[in-house]
């Protein structure tokens, strides 16, 4: 008799098959103290026990609707976090990445102002050298993970107003153009960055709001509540 | 006694847990009398028997040692074609996209000539809309994959010199620029297009060789025998 399609899922069993691990893994990037740094756990468990590594874990099959799913819920786990946004960075697979066997990982970025993670002893925030080399040793191919996230976060900050997402509710313009220049690892134009935030429209002026500098009174910006990511025309540094 | 993560390794069976499928997909563009197509084969077996899809399949972990791996093997398999290059597109995954249950996909996605790439009748080109959607009905959520993928083909397009893997060996600026407008679905301004062409620096004169065409001869032009990806610093739109 035929084999229908019917019969053929009634029978397929997954554990007939030597099948590779895969996981997600999340690097969230912040700025403190004019440094870029990465949020890294403990592992509680082997392998790397005790050892520092960028949150994550397996797709839990019966839990977990789509990929962004397990990303979240692996993010809320670890840290208690509930990231705004998690861009997908791409997939890492190969037999040599993880002792277990192997192993393919998709890997996830945001960037965030820190002030809105809250997590206990088993997190924290780690520094992060101008390169994107963290300043701790982590587990598996984390550093490698860690290092494609920021190359893509400085990237995007070229031609997108990401960086926006890593300033407090509140701020002035020098301070958005601060967290620029440390992404991008260099100065920027002071009034060719302010013509370009402006055009973007994505920002708004606090209306009798400012703060005290060094020198003067400089005026205080938010979000505009519609803020999306906004794609530049250009690239900021004219390269 | 406590445990080692020798020991731990030891017991690791990935049997124990329930795991996702994960597998590769592969997009392969051309473009055949002025519209970008796509490359689908028949499925052999279920599910989605004898229906089109994307070539792709799963991991084997006794022979790939890397996901990219994978990939070459799998359209090498189901095409015969030796790919000169594969861009990842990123990993979708979720509890639907399978009839055999929770799957993870790691898409990938090339741009080539033609006439480069054999194969027998169970493969063929499939023509695309101007918004990426394949003529065909196909297999699992292969038309998202492809609609994804042109995009960021579409994009790329854009600021890099992708498009001159389209085609063959020899050609003229005048089809240099077509694939380009074929691509991105709109006129291109001549004078403009070949000014960043030849700045580019990725295409070369044949000394003596020209070609007719309706209505002049036309000189002929190579890769650049160093040629790689190219990046503009602005878009070729000027948006």
């Amino acid at each position: 008799m035929k084999k229908t399609e019917r019969e053929f899922l009634a029978n397929y069993n997954i554990h007939d098959y030597d099948v590779p691990l895969t996981s997600v893994d999340i690097v969230i990037f912040t700025i403190i103290d004019e440094q870029v740094n990465v949020l890294v756990t403990k592992r509680a468990d082997f392998p790397y026990k005790d050892e520092w590594a960028i949150p994550g874990g397996f797709i839990d099959i019966k839990k977990d609707k789509n990929i962004d799913q397990t990303a979240m819920r692996k993010l809320k786990e670890k840290t208690d976090y509930d990231a705004p946004y998690l861009e997908q960075l791409g997939a890492t697979g190969n037999n040599k990445r993880d002792p277990r066997g192997w192993s393919v990982t998709v890997s996830y970025f945001s960037l965030v102002n820190f002030d809105n993670v809250q997590f206990g002893k088993e997190s924290r925030w780690c520094p992060m050298s101008d390169d994107g080399i963290c300043e701790e040793k982590l587990a598996f191919d984390h550093e490698h993970i860690i290092q494609d996230a920021f190359q893509r976060l400085r990237n995007k900050a070229q031609y997108t107003t990401i960086a926006l997402h890593v300033l407090p509710e509140k701020f002035t313009l020098s301070e958005l153009q601060k967290c620029y220049e440390i992404i991008l690892g260099g100065k920027l134009n002071k009034s060719g960055f302010r013509r370009r935030i402006t055009k973007a429209n994505v920002i708004e002026e606090i209306s009798g709001e400012s703060k005290q500098t060094a020198t003067r009174m400089a005026q205080l910006y938010r979000k505009s509540s519609d803020t999306e990511l906004h794609f530049y025309m250009r690239e900021i540094y004219a390269r």
